[in-house]
């Protein structure tokens, strides 16, 4: 353990923080036609057949999605929704309208959120520090993506049917809900460290994977060493979104650091899709680290594949304006460490 | 104090949370000429001659005055960025780029929020239980809005030079920062209350002082009742930039419940700027409600003026897309309890 410097009792080294006692206490998650065709389909609660989910709006589906993943969510844990101190939500789209017509259905007090797609793991530090802490017995942590409503937002509308380059990525459709609480026996939250923004000077917003590795690279150096943990000390470290691009070089930057990752590194983003669904690097979107945890990650710690996890979801945190203005992306990764 | 059914030892009723020993350590606020020229132009730490504060773009121009008012508040405090445990940040701009590049440019571990001009208050809140809870020993929480900037994305061009009504307001141009500790003998942040999103099924967004309204009626209500107190309590209750038409509306709200604010009441956007600067119905916009408290209401604390203060900043969480699409206004808003 590094030297304590603070005066608080739960920082660990200059940038983490330990939790004593915060579990998952439900979860789920609800995604679309193509994430459930996909290799973890069988993982996800609910897959809508059309990814429209019958509304006549993208933006509409997408909130359709995330509040049927906080619904779910709360019947899992058999609570009702005026029983959960805090809905802690964000999204992509602009304004995070996702969200805020989501917490005005659900009528939870309110706290939004944007950290692009690591807007999650943002979610995830947040609510556990304010269970951990004694401000509240439960606090929903929910997230949404939607490949239609941020294709059009984002880039261009789908109806164009604009070419896309190999570094690009999939926004996955789809919204993971979960519970946390001191209570359970689910798995734990241990370990929070939250990241800087990084910006190594990268524009080409078709290839975020590369500009947000150095960022996911600079969050687990810092989470190893204020927590002096070693990459062995993990069964897994899994970037959010970097996708096949990213993900390598997310490896380059580990290697030259004299770290070797092996088999311990994988990418929510490579996860996803089968070879033949034409998903180019591989899913991104806020949903994206979401479904993967919720849905695979957290049920794969229950069956004891994996004991110990730590989640690094990327966000890329420019915007369509800010690179029409020339600027480079800035990106932020969260480091949190999961337990059974 | 009303019947505690949570196990959580911080919580106050079914919805707030009080604090033990949180305070401001140091604060600043820069602003544009505009508010530089109003009513409590004095107040405020440096005032920009130029909106633009030589900057090529209004978006660049925000992050100068967000990225100024950090570095001012850390000079005040005597502290290296480098030894703030989380920067809490937001805006109004998609994606909340004025915090992200600013961010990048402190290097401090960053956490963006977005609760539109209520963003103030949440991040206070966030930042009060991150130090209560001794999971940092110094928390920066900032926000910033432009006039230049907001109007392009949110309205028209300036350059256009379309009419406006009496009930429109104008986004305030300015930034605030402030550094929160356990420590100091600067005022203290006793109690909390997050917000519900409210929506009372309005549409005009050229009235979002009336939309705000019930949002800041709702969040009063449980803050008294949760912490067992009266209007009488405070010495002033500050809503955040409801202007003149909403702030009617909050009044009417308040006796309808048997409620007398009398002089008690004040609001953020309704103290800004003097008659003859043509501001219609007054200030709003996230930096609206922050360089009020950090510069005028916290300096009247200090010298006595004011013991005990609830703040209310309101935020009306639409976007331009979910107007178009029909949708009403959902709003929200945070209150908050000041003691000297």
């Amino acid at each position: 353990m590094s030297v304590q410097t603070s005066s608080s009792v739960k920082r660990r080294g200059q940038y983490s923080v330990a939790l004593d006692n915060v579990r998952f206490l439900s979860r789920a998650t609800v995604v679309g036609p193509k994430e459930g065709q996909g290799l973890l389909g069988r993982y996800f609660d609910e897959v809508e057949t059309n990814e429209m989910a019958g509304e006549n709006t993208a933006e509409k589906a997408e909130r359709y999605y995330l509040n049927r993943a906080i619904q779910l969510t709360l019947q899992k844990a058999g609570i009702d929704a005026s029983k959960v101190h805090y809905l802690i939500a964000g999204d992509l789209l602009n304004q995070i309208i996702s969200s805020n017509f989501t917490a005005r259905q659900t009528g939870i007090p309110f706290l939004g959120i944007y950290n692009a797609c690591a807007t999650f793991a943002e979610g995830l530090g947040l609510g556990s520090i304010i269970i951990d802490g004694s401000f509240a017995d439960t606090v929903m942590v929910a997230v949404s993506s939607n490949y239609l409503s941020a294709e059009r937002q984002y880039r261009y509308p789908i109806e164009l049917n604009i070419q896309r380059k190999d570094c690009n990525q999939m926004t996955v459709s789809g919204a993971g809900a979960c519970l946390l609480a001191r209570d359970g026996t689910g798995p734990r939250i241990s370990l929070v460290t939250f990241g800087r923004v990084i910006d190594y000077g990268l524009k080409d917003v078709n290839d975020m994977g590369s500009a947000m590795a150095p960022a996911a690279f600079d969050t687990l150096i810092r989470h190893l060493t204020d927590t002096n943990q070693n990459i062995g000390d993990y069964d897994l470290i899994l970037t959010g979104d970097l996708g096949k691009v990213g993900s390598k070089m997310f490896r380059v930057l580990a290697k030259e650091a004299g770290l070797t990752l092996g088999n311990t590194h994988m990418d929510c983003g490579c996860m996803l899709f089968k070879p033949q669904q034409n998903a180019y690097a591989g899913g991104s979107g806020a949903a994206c680290s979401a479904i993967v945890i919720l849905g695979y990650i957290l049920s794969e710690m229950e069956n004891t594949k994996y004991h110990k996890v730590l989640i690094l979801p990327t966000g890329s945190l420019h915007s369509p304006l800010s690179y029409q203005q020339k600027e480079s992306i800035p990106c932020i990764a969260h480091a949190i460490t999961l337990e059974m």
